[in-house]
C-alpha cells in the first residue's frame, strides 16, 4: 500500500521534507508518492513556480535527505471537488492512505473510502509557503526555511527575483498576461 | 409559456418556496422551471452542495408543498456571459418568461428577446442563502429558514458538520483538494 | 433506493418508453431518473436535438403514457471515464441501480459499487436512435417507432427537415459552424 | 451593416479571394469581416496552419488584391453549435449580414434572426481547400490555386514540407504530440 | 518585424490612442497588433464590453485618428502563463517587438525570446481603465478620457447604463448569471 | 541534460523497454523523462490504462529491468499543437534532448530549438501498442511483448477482459458513458 500526499509546494521547504521524512520512517515499506497540485499554475505570486520546477526542486531535495521510495507526480486542477478523490485515483499508482492536514482533502478522501491521517507537522507558521514566498520576494532569511539542494536550485532559477517581478505586476497597468 | 426561475439554491429555503408559491399562483397554467447553477460547483463555502444533492433538497421541498409543475435543471457555468442566455435555451425546455431580481440575469435575457419579471422577495436578508450558510456554520436557528422537508434531508446530509469543516479548510495549510 | 437510465435520446424513442414501463411496473417504489447524456451536443446528425428539447421530447412522452415517479437530468460530457461515475453520482439525486446495456456503462459503476442489471430491450434494431434518425433524415416511416405525443413534438420542431439540412452540410465546402 | 464569411481558411485560396471581391462589389458600403474558425487548430493535415499565419496569408492576399474595408478574427471553437451565433456576435464588430453555402452555418444563424445569403462559387471542386492541401502535399500543382502573395507567404512558411511531415506522422507509432 | 501592445480595452481610451500613437511615430514601418486581452470576457464590471464591441471601439478610434497599419486581434484567456506567449505567437501575424509595462508580460516575452519595451504613459492615473469604468458608472466626467469617436460608439452601447446595472448586480441576491 | 521520450504507453511494452535500455545505455549522465501522453485517457480500445496504472506499469517495468534514472510524468493533452512544446517544458523537469520517430512531435520541439533524435526501433511491427492490444482483446500471444513484470501487473488488473468489454461496447446501443 501506497501513502499520499498533495501539496502545491510553491516552493518544496524543510516542513515538507520533515514531514515526508517521518512518514517514510513510521512505514517504511510503504512508497509515498507526492501530489503536486494546481500543476496548470505558475509565474503568479501564489504559484511563482512551473509543474517541472517543482518536480525538479522535489527531486533535488529528497536525493540530498537520501529518502528513496518516494514519487511526485504532478496533477492540474479539475475544479470540481465532487471528482477530486476519483480524478486523483486515475492520475497515480495506487494508493491506500493519505496524509493530510486539510480538512477538506480529508473529507473528500474519506467519502471516498480512504484512509486519512494528520502529518505532525513542525513549526507551522515559519514553515509554510506563504512565508517562504514572502521572504523571497521582500530579500528575507528564506536560505535556511528550504533544503540546501533546493537553496541552490531556486537560486538558479532566480525565484527571488521572479517574485518581486511578479510583485510590481500586481500594482502595474491592465492588459495582463495569461489572464 | 413555461417561467424560469435562476438561482443556486446552496440551499433551497423557504424565501425560494414563497418565490415558487407566488408563481405559481399567479400563473398556474404555466409550469415553472428551476435552473440550478453553478451545477458544477460543490464542497465549498459558498457552494456546498452538489448538483445532485440540489435537486432532491428542491423535490423533497416542492412535494412537501404540494407545488406541482415545476421541475429543476442542473447548468454548469460557461463562464461567459455573453452566450449566457442561448446556453439556458438550449439546455431547458422551451419558456417565455423569466423571473429574477439579478440586475445582469435581467440584463442578458432582455437581450436575447424574454419577458422579465421581478419576484417579490419577503424579508430578504432573513431568506438568503448566505445568511443561511452562515447559520448552519455557527450552529445558529436555521431550521425555521428551510422548509420542513428541507431539514430533514439537510440533517440527513450532515450539511452542518459540513460547512464547519469547510470552514476550517480556509484556515488551513496550502494544497487543499481540488483547487 | 432509485433506479438510474443513461442515455442520449436522441429522439426519445418508444424502444425507450418500454424500457422505462417495465422499469417502473418490476419496481413501482423505486423513482427513476434518466440521465440524458451527452448534453452539450446538438445540431448534428448523431445529435440532432438539444438538451432542452430532449427533456421536453421525455416529458411529454411520459405524461402521455402516464408514468409518474420518472425525473430527467441532463448532463454534459466529462470526456475523462476515470471520473465518469463520481460524475454522475455529483450531479443527480442519490440512486442504487443502474440500468444499462452498454458495457463501458456497467464496468464503470461496478467498478464504483453500483448495482447493475440489463434492461431487456424490445425489437432492438428497430428501436434505435440511429435507425429513427436515417428514417428521419431519409423520410422514411419513423412515426411509429415514437411515440404520439413525441411524433408531434418532434414535428413541431421540423426535426426531419432539420436533419436533412445537416446531411447536407456533411456534403458542404469547409468552414462549417461551431467546430 | 457589415457583413460575414466564415471559413477555416486552411490555405486561403484563390476561391475564397473570388467570393470576397464579388461580396465586395455587390455591396461597396459593407464592410466584410472574415472569421477564421477553428482558430485553435494547427499542425493537423487537416488544419496545417496557425490562426496567426492565416491572418497573415490572408492579409497578403487581401492587400495585393486592393480590397479594403476587409477585416479577418480568429475564432476558436466552442464546440456547441446551440450557442455558436451568440458566440460570433459577442467576438466580432456588429454584423447584419451572412455569406455561407454551409448548411449548418445557415441554419444557426436565420435561428438566430440574421440574414443569410449563398455567395456563388467559382470551381468549387478546384478552390477547395481539401484539394489545395492534397496539391501542396503530393508536389502537385497548387500555385495557380492560390493568389500570388499567398504563394509566396506558403513557400517562406514551408507549408508543402509541413504537410508532408504531417503525412508521415499519420503512419508513425504511437506517442504523438498534442493530441 | 511587426510591433505588439497587449491590453484587454476595457475600454479603449486616450491614454491607450497616444501610446499607439507614439509607436507608429517612432518606427513607422513596423505595423503594430493590438492583442485585446480576456476576450471571452464581458457584461461584468471589471470587463464590461465583449471583444466584438472592443475591435469595434478600436476600429472607429484609430480610423479617426488617422492612424494605419494598426490591427486588433482578440485573444481568450488560457489561464496558464507558462504557455502564454507561445498561445500568442500562433494567434497573431509573426511579430519581433513587444510593448508593454507590465512585468509579468515583460518576463514571459522575454523568456520566450522577443525585444521587450515599455512605452511611455501619458498622465497613467487618470488614463486608466478602473477610472474610466468608474467615472462611467457613477455619471462621472468620462467624455474628456476618450477618444470622440469612442465617445459616440460607448453612447451607442449605452455603456454607462451596462455599467450601473452591472453594479447593482453586486449587491443583489444569488443566483447570478453565467457565472 | 535530460533526455525526453513521449509515449501514451498503452501498454508499456518490451519495443518501449529497448529503446529506454538504448538511450541509458548511450547516454548513462543524463536521466531519462518519460512523458505518460493523453494521461486523461481511460476504458476506450485505443486507451485503455489511466494515467496512474501507466505510472505504475512502467515502475514495475523499469524496476525488474534494473534501469535507473528514469522517471515518468503524466501529461494530459492541450489539444494545441501550437503551444505543446512550451506545455511540456512547463510539466517536466529541465532537458535538452527528445527521443522520438513520430514527426510532428520532431517538427514541434525542433521549432522550439530542442534536439531531436529518432530511437532505433526494434521490430516496430510486432512491438507496437495496436497490435499488443489486439492481442489482449482476441486472448492472442501478448505475453512475450511485454515485460515479465509488466505481465503480472497487467493480469492483476484484468486488462485483456477491460479490453474485450470495451469491445464489445462499440457494438452497444446509444448512450454510452463518458462521452
Amino acid at each position: 500500500m501506497r501513502g499520499l500526499l498533495v501539496g502545491r509546494f510553491q516552493p518544496f521547504h524543510r516542513g515538507h521534507l520533515e514531514v515526508v521524512r517521518k512518514i517514510r520512517a513510521a512505514r517504511p515499506r510503504e512508497p509515498l508518492i507526492l501530489v503536486v497540485g494546481s500543476a496548470q499554475e505558475s509565474f503568479t505570486r501564489a504559484n511563482p513556480l512551473t509543474a517541472g520546477e517543482r518536480l525538479e526542486l522535489i527531486d533535488r531535495c529528497l536525493s540530498e535527505a537520501h529518502l528513496s521510495e518516494v514519487s511526485a507526480v504532478p496533477l492540474p486542477d479539475i475544479q470540481r471537488h465532487a471528482q477530486w478523490a476519483a480524478y486523483v485515483v486515475s492520475m497515480v499508482p495506487a494508493f491506500g492512505r493519505v496524509y493530510t492536514n486539510n480538512p477538506l482533502t480529508r473529507l473528500l478522501f474519506e467519502r471516498a473510502g480512504f484512509e486519512v491521517e494528520a502529518p505532525e507537522l513542525v513549526e507551522r507558521e515559519r514553515f509554510e509557503g506563504t512565508h517562504v514566498r514572502a521572504l523571497l520576494e521582500s530579500g528575507g532569511a528564506w536560505h535556511e526555511l528550504v533544503p540546501p539542494a533546493g537553496v541552490r536550485f531556486l537560486e538558479e532559477l532566480g525565484l527571488a527575483q521572479r517574485l518581486r517581478l511578479l510583485g510590481e505586476g500586481d500594482a502595474a497597468p491592465e492588459g495582463a498576461a495569461g489572464a
